[in-house]
């Protein structure tokens, strides 16, 4: 019973199809072959406008290079407090952006208020050299919380925003566990509700090791070429990630495996607050559920086999604990169901 | 008839069948997989010692992180004039040591010689804070050129280098073709012959995407683990470069595989030494082969469908055109034999 | 009437005097001059420890330079939350360490207490190579809040450092008015305290243009000669900085200056708080006050000619402003009573 | 006898008045004082055309913080083979601008040739991001052998430059000392001769710690207050680096200054060739003369007390030594006949 991380899973089916069926024969290197530009242009279709799209390794390499082509001297990102790039990433995106700083902005479940953003923006006021100035503005979709920002809260973000001509990142590493909850299109959860530049990711909800950068405003891409490779990231045999987004985009498999995913966490959430041993912190809306336990209950079903994550959280009672549980694509019904037996 | 790069071939049989092998089932991320250390135990065998082995997705992470870990300011790594990590990485060699140089060092045929790297250093008296500080030596193994220094070589530029302390980094994109062309184990062509840190190249000779930095002194790479996932190069699905690595080693197949591609370039040698129609202007000892062609018969063969690069060089006659012609693990006897017909 | 900044004075008598003396004749450069080998050694009798000591030309480089003699890759360097280095140094403290993070840690009056250090530490836990590792603590001394930490303060937080293995920065742009507020030797309040580096501010109290940063392990500093030079730090003609440090050390002028300032400070608060006019926030200990005007006295003040600032403030309540008032070597008594007269 | 280095001297009885002149008084801090904005239109007046101009503290700043304004992810800086910025700046330049590569440029006396630019633009083809791409040409005027380039040669370097878009930097570390030798205004020997941006050196020709970096384009200076603060590079005391410049330029004394130097340094050269006991290597232009002594002639002078530098040089016989003597303002014409007597 594993719900540790949606990158515990290997890669779909499909995806290893599309790698074992392109693995033979020869093509040029670094991006000049023909899969890799027919697989660019299927990405302008999915988005509905014409992207730069550019193949990468990992999702901290996407979210610090994609940040690193906004990069100011002394400039800010503002992202929230929980956030993947101020937590979870080693100050890589401080290292490729020449030092900028993440800038905390709070909310609950992951996301942050419009109004939050506007507050912390004023405290850089524009033209105050020692503080700095603002470079962007990030958000994860879904959030690190398995909350999903609504369409009208992207525009309101984007429209602070814009007070100050900052453009709108996305790290969309569960790009498409957000994207099936929406039920919208992708163009309508990106540029058109004011995402600049997104992190669009694909391992983990399917393939081995493929990240994008898209740009919607394929100007803003004008370095990224030397931006990548200098980054380490331009990969000598390009097809090997095109051929994995050939497999996650045929059939619409990525969003099959995202509604999967996000259906297994719904299940789990529901089947806990059913059980009355454990309650929900907040409704999830993606693949990722936080139920609290009891201490007690999380010891039992940890030593049961249960493989999942504590969690911190400031305001539970002193005989709780927050779990992180998450689904993917490869999580069984019959593991939720024993999990739900167990509990 | 294609000899434009060994990167331009996709992943040999062993190795997609060892991800297919390892893509079922839930496993750690981040590297906690018992695969990934399993096969990082596989390495220390390899080697003959305990090693600190880093699994990366490009070469050019490789180069660039592995200096890194030897960072100094105002530092200068000495390289060959034509080193990849010198014109063919973007400065990612540059950006990831915060701003180090990459001092030149000449010498024929992608080698420089102990002495020239002496006279490089005594460019940087100890201690002169104007000019820097020495950091780093670094060869490429097979060299850029196609061919390989002698363990004796090694020796003698590690001399060199002690004599000021520094480490002696080897760019390995070519490792095993010229692992293979000295026929000696891989302890004796690095850390026994004063070898401190290896970019072990893989993806060439047969992954689709699987580079690693060894250590040979684990304490240079206490820092390294934070390096790699601040540089973005930390996958999250581990197990997929381990299994690639898995497929690489099994039964010799990686030196199996250096042996074809070398054989074959050897083959090519000798063809176009005996037609009459080219000579070969440095003899191979890996898996690339530099012949000159008059013009015409170098567009002649282009126009057939050959594939491969016009390569620069400045001391050829003016009807001349050096190229270089790469053979791979996937190169065939039937090509080299056509491509010999067809010159 | 101007209390806005200690940079809006010159230089003190005792520096031009020292300046002119030594303007004559040539000195070797880029401190080879026996000047600056005496001055040097000045630094050393003053902390009464063998210290390695590096003039500079402004306090936001001997902070990041500082810091950045203890980068690590992924590190964080806690501070306070309103540190100058946090927010007042346009991100020179990450771009110098090549992008470390600054990470908050909040207090009341400029000082962070060992138990939100230690919280903070926390949550960094040893090893996870995502959250990144620690690397340094750096507190004010006076703090921007123009208090002063009491040695016993000092100790306690180097004791929480040190549970981390973490070097103790101490900012001390404003080192002389702590000092003489504490009335304690200039070792007392750094090493014997637990400091490793300060950067030693002059500028403010007396000089035109002369920091330094002084190492107390000299083993620390074994790179910083190249760190100051890659800095854009060294100056060409170092006695310029050494004859400002021997005029401003001669007959105990620093701390003359520095105790005048404070004076100033402090009869300026304790007029404030006779007038009924105002209240003061907190009790200076240095030479800032940080006096709360009634929105109407505040915009009085400024239109009868006071020069302050304004300072921003979350606990204020709505008709009130926050200001901060700074004196220096330069404020008369004079202006200090004209004031008062004026409230 | 000293001429080891213009850095030798302290500063002119002008600037030393100046500074004693404007140390009374309070003046805001960070560059929004009277004086500060009086004597940067003093810099708009002498360059006939709208500049934007910041002061910095040393030569190395001014120069690699405006190679920054133009930093290009994999960029390269083409400048000559002795160029300070390459050999003598502990890698500022590399660090200042996030890793970009110097490329060295060959040709006789610190000067190259259009034709040599060509040539190494044309080793970076446009678009092949292994390479990496231009970014930035960078001259010394005068170079770093005392040479001065012509208008005519200036110009021809700029128009190779602006075939690939490229900005010209000039490195004025002795930019008074050449636009005396030209006998030109200094608009003709920038600008209006191609010049985008020019470190404006100060300190060498008279004063303490004054530099400044000047774009001729204003719009290219948009980030420049927060690279310079960023950089340590904004000075608090704004005043004091306006203060020398304005005693620097009163009355034409900074080219009277260099006007002296450099008769200095033509009657040194001319004094040595009469002489018949040493040789010119090449003629001076502005003040600095290369000597060729034998062995033992070079030996003598300096036990008879003459400070110069030994220079390297690879095209001498086995028993001469190139030696490099400076004059600067305050040497003196006694000093010269001293030597010439003791020659």
């Amino acid at each position: 019973m594993i719900f540790a991380s949606d990158n515990w899973a290997g890669a779909s089916d499909a995806v290893m199809a599309a790698l074992t069926r392109h693995n033979s024969g020869m093509a040029p290197a670094y991006g000049g072959d023909p899969l890799t530009e027919s697989i660019s242009n299927r990405f302008s279709e999915i988005f509905e406008r014409e992207v730069a799209v550019f193949f990468l390794t990992t999702g901290t390499a996407a979210n610090a290079l994609a940040l690193s082509a906004y990069a100011k001297p002394g400039g800010t990102i503002f992202c929230h407090d929980e956030a993947h790039v101020l937590v979870d990433e080693c100050n890589a995106p401080e290292f490729f952006t020449g030092g900028m700083k993440l800038v905390a902005v709070h909310g609950p479940h992951g996301k942050f208020s419009p109004a939050s953003l506007k507050a912390a923006l004023d405290n850089l006021p524009e033209g105050v050299v020692h503080h700095g100035q603002p470079a962007a503005v990030t958000i994860a979709q879904a959030t690190e919380a398995g909350t999903v920002y609504s369409l009208e809260e992207i525009h309101a973000i984007k429209e602070v925003a814009q007070t100050r001509g900052l453009p709108l990142h996305m790290d969309g590493a569960r790009f498409a566990n957000a994207l099936v909850h929406l039920d919208v299109a992708p163009a309508e959860m990106t540029w058109r509700a004011g995402v600049d530049v997104l992190s669009f990711g694909a391992t983990k909800n399917g393939c081995w090791c493929a990240e994008a950068v898209v740009f919607f405003n394929p100007e803003d891409a004008k370095d990224f070429a030397y931006l990548r490779k200098r980054g380490g990231q331009l990969l000598s045999k390009s097809r090997f990630a095109a051929a994995q987004f050939e497999g996650y985009f045929e059939g619409g498999n990525w969003l099959d495996l995202a509604r999967h995913a996000n259906a297994m966490a719904a299940r789990l959430a529901d089947g806990i607050h059913a059980s009355r041993n454990g309650r929900i912190a907040w409704a999830p809306q993606a693949n990722e559920v936080f139920p609290i336990f009891s201490h007690e209950k999380f010891a039992q079903l940890k030593s049961a086999g249960v493989v999942m994550h504590e969690w911190p959280s400031k305001t539970l009672s002193a005989n709780e604990t927050l779990a992180r549980m998450v689904t993917s694509f490869r999580t069984s019904e019959d593991e939720v169901e024993a999990f739900l037996a167990l509990l």
